[in-house]
């Protein structure tokens, strides 16, 4: 398989490094091609603005019609065309990153909001009309894979863990990224109680980041359920008697 | 009360923009003081780095610590310490932003990535060895409000909506973050199908937000459970005997 893997942390001597070249190593072992995207070391610009559209600022900006236009008509600024074409060439990606706020950091988001055009990402129709998202893409056939250091221990980030659970931290990721266009999610690795690891810590992390790597073309993705169908109806709610009487994320994924 | 308002959109002639101006307005005839952090304007860099805290490239960097240390020694930089100033003068915080990717655009993300640092946002601990934090906090007394736009109709994004529910998509803000650094979260204002809003639409946006700015010093927050009132067990797991076999996110409030 082809994998971009997507590195976001600031410094190229912390654990995040370590685990990212434990898993490169890894990923050639087991056959993999690789490229990756250092967001730190390639001074990647995180926010979307005018020129990531050849946008005139004179003019009034509705940011999905422009990224829409420019993608259309080849104007993407060439930053974001390179990260399409990578992401065009991959089979999985794997997306690692130190979980901050419970979520990614800027550098990381930003490389979504920016690639993610509408045309690619979103606001794609087949030829009857029907939306093409939550399945179904441009991005359909991809995977995915979160690999995330966390500062919290492991039984605060469970079911019933005040940090909440790492899937549902994750849900906007997931389920409204990725899989909105198309990408199939596997279950996220991560490394808990990240900042007070020892060494006995770090080796069964690298063991355990080596075992998710080594089916990475196999693993059984998050079993979400598609827009298209059945499951929703019109108003796009889940039918009444798919998980009855719940309300919970977890509703999205099939039984 | 003295209200920060944080926006978060790269055009000025938007949607966003004429919902904020009318949002100040109302603040003012509230008698409210309002100062504003206008991200784009501002050119804010999202990104943590080494300059943040006047850290030596060639030596490593632990970003926790070394925030901490700028932190505590006033070695942060100087468009960090300004936001940690406003912060400080709020008694409220707005927070506006259209949703990209079911979550915070990346310049909005970067600015709690960047000012909530090591000492002031977490890394607390009483007298006693007590973690303070999730309702305990330096930030305690505070409140805020997310004010944003999505382009999903209402349906879609209801309890068994496909988008997820509001309150569930915002939790690592609303809890992870805010009730985190002891701020109260207040219901989000969200103007759904905003990216097709006619002129009857906008009218009814902004009776809508003026409603919840003329309440923002009184409504009640979302109810989060404090991590230190005895609710949450020594491995910071909820009570069995609360939501008793729940382990959705809800969970988190109290009844």
């Amino acid at each position: 398989m082809n994998v971009l893997w997507i590195f976001a942390h600031p410094e190229g001597r912390s654990l995040n490094a370590a685990l990212r070249d434990e898993g490169l190593k890894a990923l050639d072992e087991f056959g993999h091609a690789h490229r990756m995207s250092d967001l730190y070391a390639m001074k990647w610009n995180p926010v979307v603005g005018y020129d990531d559209f050849a946008h005139d600022p004179g003019k009034r900006m509705l940011v999905a019609t422009a990224s829409q236009e420019a993608y259309e008509s080849g104007r993407l600024s060439a930053d974001v065309l390179a990260e399409q074409e990578k992401l065009a060439w991959a089979d999985a990606v794997v997306l690692q990153f130190p979980m901050w706020w419970y979520g990614m950091p800027a550098i990381l988001k930003g490389w979504f909001d920016r690639v993610l055009v509408k045309g690619l990402g979103y606001g794609i129709t087949a030829d009857d009309g029907t939306v093409l998202r939550y399945g179904d893409g441009k991005l359909t056939g991809k995977r995915a894979m979160v690999v995330t250091t966390i500062g919290a221990r492991e039984s605060g980030i469970g079911p019933r863990g005040i940090h909440g659970e790492l899937t549902d931290l994750l849900f906007p990721l997931h389920h409204g990224t990725f899989w909105y266009t198309g990408i199939e999610p596997l279950p996220p690795f991560a490394v808990l109680g990240a900042d007070r690891l020892d060494e006995a810590g770090f080796t069964a992390a690298v063991g355990g980041l080596r075992d998710r790597l080594r089916t990475l073309s196999t693993a059984e993705p998050i079993p979400f359920r598609h827009q298209n169908r059945g499951d929703y109806d019109e108003n796009l709610v889940l039918r009444r008697d798919l998980a009855p009487g719940r309300s919970d994320l977890a509703i999205h994924q099939r039984d």
